[in-house]
């Protein structure tokens, strides 16, 4: 089977035009295929504010109303897609920008109402992703640069969270690729102590993330994460990585010191 | 050579949720292959306002700086793009949005600032054209969605007039295909009389045009719009179409009384 690496990358690095202009030429370095996924960053929320579109919050959790997809739909698949693309395409790393509802990309499902209605937002599984789509343009010597938006094929994008789509998509091309999954964000991986970004625990297995869930060594926000990457090696996924975007290459080319590799 | 379409869809049948629903519907009903080139419509010029982004205009004709650019990218590539992709996936045909950027789809160059600086503009030409990029979407059974973002290949995304990148796709595409290039607006065609809509030229050669050129029967805002149609035609289109959006299908059925038809 051939290599083949998603990246997911975070809000934070989206955010900082420096650092990501860094990943991206880091990103265009790369000789295995990849696939990036990326998040979304503050530029929803910022264009929401100065439009004074209200964000509901429900026990902190955003609520995409029609007004908040829009714009979501803007930033997310519009403004910072189209950069990221024609940042590859400056660093001579040929690359294609996609939605979701894009060749039938990600096909999700409306959340249900009950008990909270979360809006416009949709969730993938394995059977979400279009693999003959992907496979059809990593052959083609594209490089699919893929947005959180997905659709329900019946005429709605919906808002999808990221790493999902990222999971989902590593998930199911394991059926034709050996697929390295790599989270990117600004720590320097899972870390043993929030509080001191050097604490990165290097490699975890199931075992030792199960004795530190239940220690509750490992934070809150980290525990789903870390749920989705097992359950993702569990069905097929070769390897994880949690690592901070700025260590890409010397992480793939296993010259760094940083980053959780999971296994 | 296998036939095929090129459709430009004009700015006020996008703005009109109605219309634009039909349109699409229209669209995927459509047996040959196609490619759909997209205008902005009146949401860019919306957004501006909102967000109090003074829009420059010389000589009638609209600056793009760098916020008005942004303002493009997002609804043009963004909200537009994905929203008709996700119609046309509801309407079962498989279709993929593109800005310039994606693929090298459309490398433009920034038009010079002398004597006007028009700031972030693309002026395209029949090279811009990735023309094996869109064979090979087309090839995978994709409908390319086309808006009119293009780039410069350094990273600098680039506003584009939707009328010039639909017919130097035109025209670059006549290559490999029998290309027949349709221009849908909400009018029913060329008129003889801009204020009778029913006095569509039906038919129009080089030798008319040229009459009617001379006469000042054509309205100053067709005159380049045709001079562009005359100049595909002899760089390979084999024919063209200026047409009410409402009767894409019965024109190209040959069953409309209505459109002009340009040879």
């Amino acid at each position: 089977m051939n290599k083949l690496i998603v990246i997911k990358i975070g809000g934070n690095i989206i955010d900082n035009e420096l650092k990501l202009n860094q990943f991206v030429q880091d990103l265009a370095q790369l000789n295995e295929p990849f696939v990036l996924v990326h998040g979304g960053g503050k530029l929803a929320t910022d264009l929401a504010n100065k439009l004074n579109i209200p964000q509901q919050l429900i026990d902190g959790r955003r609520i995409t109303d029609a007004e908040t997809l829009k714009i979501a739909t803007m930033t997310y698949a519009g403004f910072i897609n189209k950069n990221i693309v024609a940042l590859l395409q400056k660093n001579n790393k040929n690359s294609i920008g996609l939605s979701g509802a894009d060749g039938n990309l990600i096909v999700s499902k409306k959340r249900v109402e009950n008990p909270i209605d979360f809006g416009f937002v949709g969730d993938v599984t394995k059977e979400s992703v279009n693999i003959s789509l992907l496979k059809g343009l990593l052959d083609l010597q594209l490089t699919p640069v893929i947005c959180a938006i997905s659709h329900d094929k019946n005429g709605q994008l919906l808002n999808t969270n990221a790493d999902s789509i990222a999971n989902a998509i590593a998930t199911s091309l394991s059926s034709e690729y050996g697929v390295e999954l790599i989270y990117c964000f600004e720590k320097n991986g899972v870390l043993m102590n929030a509080e001191d970004d050097n604490s990165v625990i290097k490699k975890l297995d199931f075992k030792l993330f199960q004795d530190l869930k239940n220690k509750e060594i490992i934070n809150m926000g980290m525990l789903p994460k870390l749920e989705n990457c097992f359950q993702a090696l569990n069905n097929g996924v070769h390897e994880i990585g949690i690592i901070n975007a700025a260590n890409i290459v010397n992480y793939l080319n296993n010259n760094s010191n940083d980053g959780t590799r999971i296994k």
